[in-house]
């Protein structure tokens, strides 16, 4: 009964075969592995995207954070949702790749800017001359942190408000995957179609041990990135394996196969919980991500129950929780998490 | 024939099987795994250091850097050999991680500095008052970027000049296992017994797929540790994957069994290139790292016959080379490379 | 009629005079100066507080983000009033003196902080673990933004929610003369007495030319202040003509003199409003900077008139703008600016 | 008898008194005020650059540290004289404003670098792909850390090598004037004609309080300059007091008359110190700044009648030091250090 975040699963099969396949022998470090080679392929014919760049990292931290230090100079603004996991989950990572950028915390009810929030905020920001920071460059994440999604309408709405301003914009996919199956959108519709400039693409959460991409649309600043990811400590020498899952990952559909499965056991929840009296969700939740709201003494009884994930803030006389289904999540599971948390 | 690093090979059968048994259930995230409680354990034991603080991280460069960066302040200097990785092959890392401290180089034959060498960097650096950097810390390599190693007195000496100055003492220690073994010290004679406060603990050329332990044998700093970890992306959220490597490295004594085969597949080739005329060895070899200097044509008849391996700068009329024997070299690849090396 | 800021008045005759002193013959470079040991003691003398140790540097934005730096590690939140200067009007000068650093925005009415506005925001940061910036240091504005004063009480409200913490404080008082003055209290009452430990003391604003104090009630981290400045470019060689300037502003109560001189033209200002119909102000105005809120049309026609100030963003169907006036004000320069406002 | 340096000499009488011309009324702040205007159109008249933009700052660490961060990546070398200011004088400075870069020392004899010494420094660094950082920049000092010149032709020399490998140029001329003097050389040979594409053009030094210079040949970077002085607490708000030291010190050729008073004393010194027996120089002093060698005995003796200078280290058997000659050195002065020195 583990739904506190889908980086408690561990990796799929197909990405353990991978790794093991990949130890054979020797292999070229530091990138030039001929895996590496098949998965810039993959990424560009994925989305559509023949001049994408691709460089793979092990972490979503250093995923967007490089990713932000490549659009931001450090004397500007980074326009990112209040509760955006950039903004709050990192322990100001983005602030030290850039040198210093600041964080603009854009509003929006469940976990999602608005056109007119952004707006605002893109008007309140960069208008003082050299007082002010300048405006800098957008991130979005979708599926966002409070488990709702942006169509690629939405994304392109709020994308182009930041292009009439200049400015660059970055997608951090975590979740990617799950943002894909809950929408129905291809790759390129999510990404450089809708305006994204810069993809996080999270392979972690959703099936293998440790790899993101971040994935250029305009290959001119693949160089910088080369040198920023070896500047961070980030560029594996023994590649071979990040690029082994990346590319298990990507082939036959597995990654969306996985968030499929993912995202049915979160709508199982969604079905079930509806069922447990005086429970309902914080937000939509189309994806596997759920922010429940239930009756005072809920989470303790769950607990003692088994039941593991994470209780959240919740308005007076209620109890609140975050629950993640993840690719190994079973039907059993959600199951006796949902007996766990019926009175 | 794959001569060019050790980082060339694969993960050893041991750390891949650990690998596969970590990745069964859930596990939670960040460190908080219970194989890392079994590693942190380990450690401890093994270094002899009861109170010691264990981080683990997936390359070298994130292990070195974070250590530096823990040690001195921005506006001091790090004082390394002219030669070390931390100075020459990290891209500006430790400049990154630390904010802008200032890289002395120590010179010294062999890769290594000596307590003369060191004691002029130490005169020379740090008396300007304001005006100059300040005198920060020390970092030694072992088994040095030459393939020499230092002995536990040898690093006791540079130790004590350092302390005598006030300053903290790293170890990068890539290829600390190949050190243990040439020399016949203990982990703890090589490390806190000769003055070093923080050492990285390498993983990854010696049979693992990627992982590093910063060791801090003083865990004052350790939660500013984790801060850092965090904040520059090295936090992995699926960390077991890094405990179970680490565990199964140290483990019955794998690192120790993997550096003495690399360490004799090392020796073999010292023995097998002083058969062939003309050549000889630049530094002496008592790891597993060679860099041998011989007549011209050598490199591209090599080349030719399938030897791989980085050709160096060499003084005129000659040719040179670097070979790394691994834990996965085999004696037929050794004599393989030097028939491709005979004249 | 210049009401656009302090900053746009000369230096007092009494700073010239003794800048032109200074300038005899040689004197020592980079804070040697003797002038700089007798500023030591005014300092000392005047804030009851013989430990405190003091840096000179020429603007506001080098005193705050030198003390920002000094109280936080980069790894945590800045607590500053949403509208603090240093959160909006340095272009990001504190993260980047910090090595990055996060400014929280604290709410409040009329630009000052109040105990729950406080309370709430160090509850909401700095209770993430290692995912979020850790808690650093609280910095106040005194006078604040709006042009409204702490009194000694208030700040200690404050700080003393910060010390709960385990939080440093740090006072930008740019304008602490016309602070001092506007509430009647001694320099020690409303710093180190008010749990203040490090205090950025402005000259320029009020009748210097570009002097500014860092005064550090703890010394113990003077001779980091001293690396970070000179380190910042902001140690001056030929320092004696920022110890001259400080010297005379602190000397026979100079600087309480130009202020209260100041806020009797501010008061001036308030009365002459008060009689122009339409016309009230945003925030209290005790001291020498005033927000009045007025008719459609009247920044037009009144700089029409000659009169100079900064337009501010205003309600619908308002206009509004802000006056500041300085040591050099003179009754006819207020009377003209009343008469320029009036229909 | 004061030689230490020649920042420990006042401020030209015309700089005194435009200071407090500048001082009557109102003034625009942050570089907004009219002189500013017409320093700009000055400097441009003087380097025959009516493209060139201008910005001002109080010190020399500043200049060269924004005009480092300007021209440089953090992940890149600047190649500076092993005993350059900037290198050895700053305490970091330009890694901090730079975000890390590495300065790295080029040899040469008296303080220059040679075309060979620089090309082997530029086909040392730089080669080592992403591993090692890229080349970044070149810097020059003119008058030199030693007191020596270069002219025109050999900075072209050396900028030719570093634009070969696309490499913008700065020059560090905190005693530039000097420099033009001694070579007879105009502001535009010396600067942008060889190449040079920044200049930190030096006033303090020279008989200002302190204000310097960054002349940008190339405006294209002059908006991210101005950010990065405001953020770096480096724009004045009352600018109107550089402006005018300035504007004073480029008019009328003030600033020429006072390094050519300068140099003559520096002169009159290189031949008074050939009557000594026993002295010579360590480099020639074509300028202001003079580096005798002398007997044993000769600094304390000379202390204790009175002379102030900066003792050096020397070869064993010998003693050294520094003198430096400034706009208000007297020919009695010259004297009487004279006599100080002799036996």
């Amino acid at each position: 009964m583990f739904f506190a975040s889908d980086n408690g699963s561990g990796a799929a099969p197909e990405i353990i075969a991978a790794l093991t396949r990949a130890n054979d022998g020797y292999a070229r470090s530091y990138g030039a592995d001929p895996i590496m080679a098949r998965v810039k392929t993959l990424v560009r014919d994925l989305f559509d995207a023949p001049e994408a760049e691709v460089h793979l990292v092990a972490t979503g931290t250093a995923a967007n954070s490089l990713s932000i230090a490549l659009l931001t100079p450090p004397w500007a603004a980074v326009f990112a949702h209040a509760d955006a996991h950039v903004a709050v989950d990192e322990c100001g990572a983005p602030e030290f790749f850039s040198g210093g950028a600041k964080m603009i915390g854009v509003g929006g009810a469940h976990g999602k800017m608005t056109p007119q929030s952004l707006s605002d905020a893109l008007s309140r920001v960069g208008e003082g001359g050299v007082h002010g920071v300048q405006r800098g460059m957008l991130t979005l994440t979708n599926v966002t942190e409070a488990g709702t999604v942006y169509t690629p309408a939405e994304i392109a709405a709020l994308t182009e408000l930041a292009k009439a301003k200049g400015l660059p914009c970055h997608l951090d996919g975590a979740r990617f995957a799950n943002a894909l199956v809950a929408t129905g959108a291809t790759p390129a519709q999510m990404t450089w179609q809708a305006g994204i400039d810069v993809l996080s693409l999270g392979g972690t959460k959703n099936g293998c041990l440790g790899v993101e991409a971040v994935v250029l649309f305009d290959p001119a600043k693949a160089w910088e990135l080369e040198l920023r990811r070896k500047r961070a400590g980030h560029l594996f020498s023994k590649h071979r394996y990040l690029s082994a899952q990346m590319e298990a990952y990507l082939t036959d559909g597995l990654w969306l196969r996985l968030a499929t499965h993912a995202n049915a056991m979160g709508a199982r929840l969604v079905q079930g919980l509806a069922q447990i009296p005086g429970t309902s969700l914080l937000h939509p939740a189309p994806a596997n991500m759920l922010f429940p709201i239930w009756p005072l003494g809920t989470n303790d009884r769950a607990a003692a129950r088994g039941a593991v994930y994470y209780p959240m803030p919740a308005p007076a006389g209620h109890e609140a929780g975050r629950l993640v289904a993840s690719w190994s999540t079973t039907d059993a599971e959600v199951d006796a998490v949902l007996t766990a948390l019926a009175p």
